[in-house]
């Protein structure tokens, strides 16, 4: 096991990563410390995982909610079933909500932790890939609105977070290449050296070798914290982090949540990101074929044909990176090193529109 | 015009208390920069005011929210609503949220602007004496459920409040009296030279004399802003100023939110406070009866007779403030000091309840 921790003053808190932590009773049970536990999980995970859960709390009242599976799901809506649970059960200022699952379990437990009685404790136990590195770690919560992803929400610490590296076993293949997008990310915006290991190890992380999964959990999790400590309410460089989320975010809500997982928005996203970066001449094209390689290699998708280009358009204006109005992006002087920008040339931008989707109206 | 500032590193803010600052348009336009306004108010007070708020701020985008009056309101589908124009309107995380009224109002817009991106800028603007001393200070936001009031909410700091003392002119006497309740309350947990003031001033409260209110307001934010500072997250002693709120959320929640007035249900509460405090065997008699009087003179309630004690049991179980399943409630030693205890026999808050409430089932 590893533990790593996330600075934050008053609200730090340790990540651990290792093989069999969901089934290491002792270690649940110390850091889920409530009376009353509130474990939201999905249809999907809890069979699998919840009552590993359970065991460790006997002595706790475990509440359980159990969501249908997908994005479709993360909606206000949801947050208010919640709400309504942990009230009808009376539970108090020190219960804590424990994430058991992907990306979408762990933003809606967090934004309804958040949201209960002005902030309650909660915990996360990421059971995926994409969830491990990147969306259990550094207190973004949040719900989709029809008009955007991510548009209501809370930055939210968790108290801990648990990512059991057993449970990528049972993740579907898909699943496991969305989460390697985000992977990729932390190498092209920061860190070439983990890059070019990518480029060397992808075939083991998709044959899902133990040992390079854990690896590339902790050295994500590693730039992860260290973007919160410096950054935790993305008023500056955290915004990297968010690298091909723009392009991603449109594609998923011009599709409606329903047809792309969010790592394969992100993959495309992260692609439309660096062509633009070397149309706007920064970027090499011998680096923009390693970065498309990679993708491909990953089974990744690289664009979003089936989706308009206008909507995507739209759905990147109303992405909470504008200010006062302005397209910014999060684009790539080269592999491992990227910058926040509104400064490149609109003819760029539309070049991409046009390459990555379908064109006209 | 004088101003307080509450003190909280980065996220610190301006109190302005005046007579006439909702006619300073330049002050108005300076402390709300934002170029994207959402200007959330009611039927009553957008009538009188917002016109006011609009002539300050002509070069920007201000969209109107205008609710029914009343705490019915203060529902998490009314800041869905709120989130609905927000997007529809494509506001941006540079957006702000201005909240024009009373303590319904802010609480709701607070909450609203903490949800929107993960947080907006929000500006208050209070209208009622409830709000301009108590609600529209220090960063509570949140709105009621049915099970409770308040259980859902943030934590999400003002940019500004800018309190009018003029806009207590148009203030129906029972809002008056109600917002009295809140002034009475600060003496009561913690300056006896202020509660002697006000037994010595309520006349001229009553009559709306605008020294004397300047001079009120002036205090109670300045003992709320110390309170705020030292801890901003009610993890210790802010929560002295629930005081009559455990006994007072329970009395709004048993009637629906519809027939009691918040600060009627909290001069109950501290009355029926004081008598616990009493029977415990701290709060003299003598005092208990200075308290009784106070409250009978600014024309509030003392006891809540319609309602069930049972059913204010129930709705104290469910308070923000029990923790572990036990009870606490905010006592006072003697006039000018409170205390957080869970350490008073259950006689004394049985017969409390016998003698506040209607008895039986």
């Amino acid at each position: 096991m590893e533990v790593l921790n996330v600075s934050l003053a008053d609200r730090s808190y340790p990540i651990l990563i290792g093989a069999g932590l969901l089934r290491d009773s002792a270690q649940l049970a110390k850091l889920i410390s409530a009376r009353d536990v509130l474990l939201l999980s999905n249809s999907v995970v809890a069979p699998l995982y919840a009552a590993a859960v359970h065991a460790a709390l006997p002595d706790r009242r475990v509440i359980d909610v159990v969501l249908p599976d997908g994005e479709a799901h993360k909606t206000l809506n949801t947050v208010e079933r919640i709400l309504d649970v942990l009230v009808a059960n009376r539970f108090g200022r020190d219960a804590c909500v424990v994430a058991l699952g992907g990306g979408v379990v762990g933003d809606i437990a967090g934004f309804a932790a958040a949201c209960y009685q002005r902030g309650v404790d909660f915990v996360q136990l990421p059971t995926t890939l994409l969830a491990q590195v990147d969306s259990s770690v550094g207190g973004k919560t949040g719900v989709n609105h029809i008009g955007g992803k991510n548009l209501i929400g809370a930055f939210h610490q968790p108290r801990a977070v648990i990512a059991d590296t057993d449970a990528l076993a049972t993740l579907p293949d898909r699943e496991l290449r969305a989460g390697l997008a985000e992977v990729i990310k932390y190498g092209l915006i920061t860190d070439a050296a983990f890059f070019a290991w990518l480029e060397s190890n992808i075939g083991r992380l998709l044959a899902r070798d133990s040992a390079a999964l854990s690896y590339a959990i902790h050295r994500c999790c590693e730039i992860k914290a260290d973007f919160v400590r410096r950054d935790e309410r993305e008023l500056a460089d955290r915004a990297l982090l968010n690298f091909g989320h723009t392009f991603g975010h449109a594609i998923e809500s011009a599709s409606g949540y329903r047809t792309w997982l969010h790592g394969e928005a992100v993959a495309a996203g992260m692609y439309l990101a660096a062509i633009t970066s070397h149309r706007a001449g920064w970027l090499a094209a011998s680096d923009l074929t390693r970065v498309r390689d990679l993708l491909l290699r990953s089974g990744l998708p690289v664009a979003a044909r089936e989706i308009s280009g206008v909507d995507v358009m739209n759905g990147m204006r109303m992405d909470k990176k504008v200010q006062a109005g302005q397209v910014r992006l999060v684009l790539l002087k080269r592999i491992g090193q990227a910058v926040l920008s509104s400064d490149y040339p609109d003819s760029a931008l539309q070049a991409t529109l046009k390459e990555g989707f379908e064109a006209g109206h």
